[in-house]
């Protein structure tokens, strides 16, 4: 009689959540409790997927070449396990007939514009830097701004260990933007940029700075919804779209975001305490960005991104002709990439153009391509170098 | 030429953005830019989702009572407009040859340990109480503090508009608990909770209050990690396991929340400045942990949640046999649920017993089911009767 009760109070909860979403009925109720992903102890990964009706279940992750086909068991859950696997954070999805889906047992997600993955994290044998350890963390904060006139945008903010402890301290500001449809949460969710600051700032290799997490896209966006029009296609680096969508983003972070930022937290609101970084797109909108505002920004980071030499010459022509000035203005102009990123061929080319005009940059090439496990890296390597003397 | 490279950069990008989450090649690369939602003037919502391939999909939407069908256009567009529909916030997916998939052109969604959804918001013609209006707003920041033993948890806290500008301000605690295989972000991004508080303290209704959104389940998964042992089913009300966990929540919550946010937060430490609330079996959570610690609240919130009257005679049996005492010490007890809640008769029952008990409290019945419309509803009601003389 227990048992039926509990059986019954069970099913009549599932028939709630499956109402709370208004699941459509051609799925059976979940029964079984799915456990996905479940990362083992030689680093293998297995993970599981309940589709009884299904007929080809496949897991697509980032560090596999191919899809992986999965197995069906007399549930109806689908599973496979593959590695081990090299530590770090990976996107995943499956393909279920065909159809993309997120890991619907995994509350670890993707944030994007355009599509969803589920995220699987396979720590190391020691924590890997951007691990959640045992060291004094900082706060993530989701804010509102005054955006574009009459609108109002969200950013998120990183501000360190005893930032609040401190009603005194000022801060050096970190400006770090998103990449092609990603959204202001990437870099916290997929990033893990406030973990990797953590643990830097507890090994005493990063300074304490806030870092501002905006979306690269929210001006355009803001714009549109103003104007009453659809959103226009995001996708774009070098085509006039794009290159306004940038201009666009920066005369919102330097016209609205950085002045909310200065008037909201405590910070050295001066260009040797000011950095800006960013990812693919948000890259360009940083080298963009960085060299219409030199009075702004005394440190340049370009994750997997560049300026072609074309764009350089007709619109920055002062940062290559005037060489001195911007070797003594810019403390830092880094830029980096994986050897199978599909920007190399053009970064490298920013890179030999740099040389060529006598800029100083730092640069570093990993392996990898156009990945988040690389974004991981750079901000790894980059965040030591800012503010410092 | 000029469009040949921008639409060769386009399919670069594409590719990029297929590689970036291993999506499997059996679908087709995403041509066209996908908008969905789109919330019409008229209220009406046309939904849209690309599936060339596809044979059936249709639209689960928590203001229909039955999955809809939409149609393919040239494009392998699926789409539908539905409505007008009344303004409030629902969560939707789509089933597409029976698979349960969110939207992948909205970055709105549903955070949940066992399904995934979408969220579709539909303005009012009037700010609802849940909008982004031209208010001062406060911050919503996740935190890290120490839960069981050698574990960490995470958490959402809420701070009112001015916290960080009025250093020596002390602020009254409503301790949030989200419900069944919800987590600590649900509060926050389907109950828009920081936005309700910021609008009612806007309005002069509510008074500035701290809000902690933990993670109802978190110290039971924590405690499994801990031991090496998989998840166990969250799922249930009333059964030993149910009540397990929720007595580790409140141990959680007691012995290690309540101290990190009152060490790190500027909070009026005393049971008549702390509340504590809760939907689903986060209510079950709240009543349990405040009738077992009437030391530490005396403000209570249960939304769409009850205790049976065996469990109240057999665990909390003070509270009604010394009634005197209770109405004495709490400031509020609260009960509310929809109509069509399938816990309905259950909450009703548990008022009932409350009221043969003379056991003070209020109580609001609302129509609709179990829903996150409905909680909203409960925040905006109950936030203006705490920590009010």
């Amino acid at each position: 009689m227990k048992q039926y009760t509990q059986n019954r109070v069970r099913a009549m909860l599932m028939v709630a959540l499956l109402c709370a979403v208004g699941i459509v009925r051609a799925q059976p109720p979940r029964g079984p409790l799915v456990v996905s992903p479940q990362v083992n102890a030689d680093k293998s990964v297995t993970f599981r997927y309940l589709a009884p009706s299904a007929s080809d279940v496949k897991l697509g992750a980032q560090f596999e070449k191919a899809p992986v086909p999965m197995t069906k068991d007399a549930q109806g859950i689908w599973s496979v396990t593959v590695g081990p696997v090299k530590p770090d954070i990976y996107p995943y999805s499956f393909s279920v007939d065909g159809i993309t889906v997120m890991d619907p047992a995994n509350v670890a997600f993707f944030p994007n514009e355009r599509f969803k993955a589920s995220l699987v994290d396979i720590p190391g044998d020691t924590p890997l830097i951007h691990s959640l350890k045992d060291v004094p963390h900082g706060s993530v904060s989701y804010e509102y701004y005054p955006s574009v006139e009459g609108t109002t945008g969200s950013l998120v903010v990183y501000t360190p260990p005893g930032y609040d402890k401190n009603p005194k301290a000022k801060y050096p500001v970190y400006y770090l933007i998103s990449g092609t449809t990603d959204t202001e949460e990437t870099f916290f969710k997929v990033g893990h940029t406030n973990l990797i600051l953590d643990n830097l700032i507890a090994e005493g290799k990063a300074k304490p700075m806030v870092i501002v997490m905006p979306n690269g896209n929210i001006a355009a966006r803001l714009a549109e919804q103003k104007g009453g029009s659809k959103p226009a296609d995001p996708i774009g680096r070098d085509n006039p779209e794009a290159v306004k969508r940038a201009n666009d983003f920066g005369a919102d972070l330097t016209g609205n975001i950085i002045p909310y930022i200065e008037k909201n937290y405590r910070t050295l609101a001066n260009r040797e305490n000011r950095a800006i970084g960013g990812f693919s797109r948000g890259g360009g909108q940083t080298l963009r960005t960085a060299f219409s505002n030199m009075d702004k920004f005394a440190w340049v980071c370009a994750y997997s991104a560049y300026l072609s030499p074309t764009e350089m010459e007709r619109s920055y022509s002062p940062i290559v002709t005037n060489v001195a000035n911007t070797n003594k203005q810019l403390k830092l102009l880094w830029v980096s990439v994986g050897s199978d990123d599909f920007l190399y061929k053009g970064t490298v080319e920013f890179m030999d153009y740099l040389k060529a005009k006598n800029v100083n940059y730092k640069s570093l090439i990993t392996d990898g391509g156009h990945t988040w496990m690389n974004v991981k890296t750079y901000v790894a390597a980059t965040t030591p170098l800012l503010f410092q003397p």
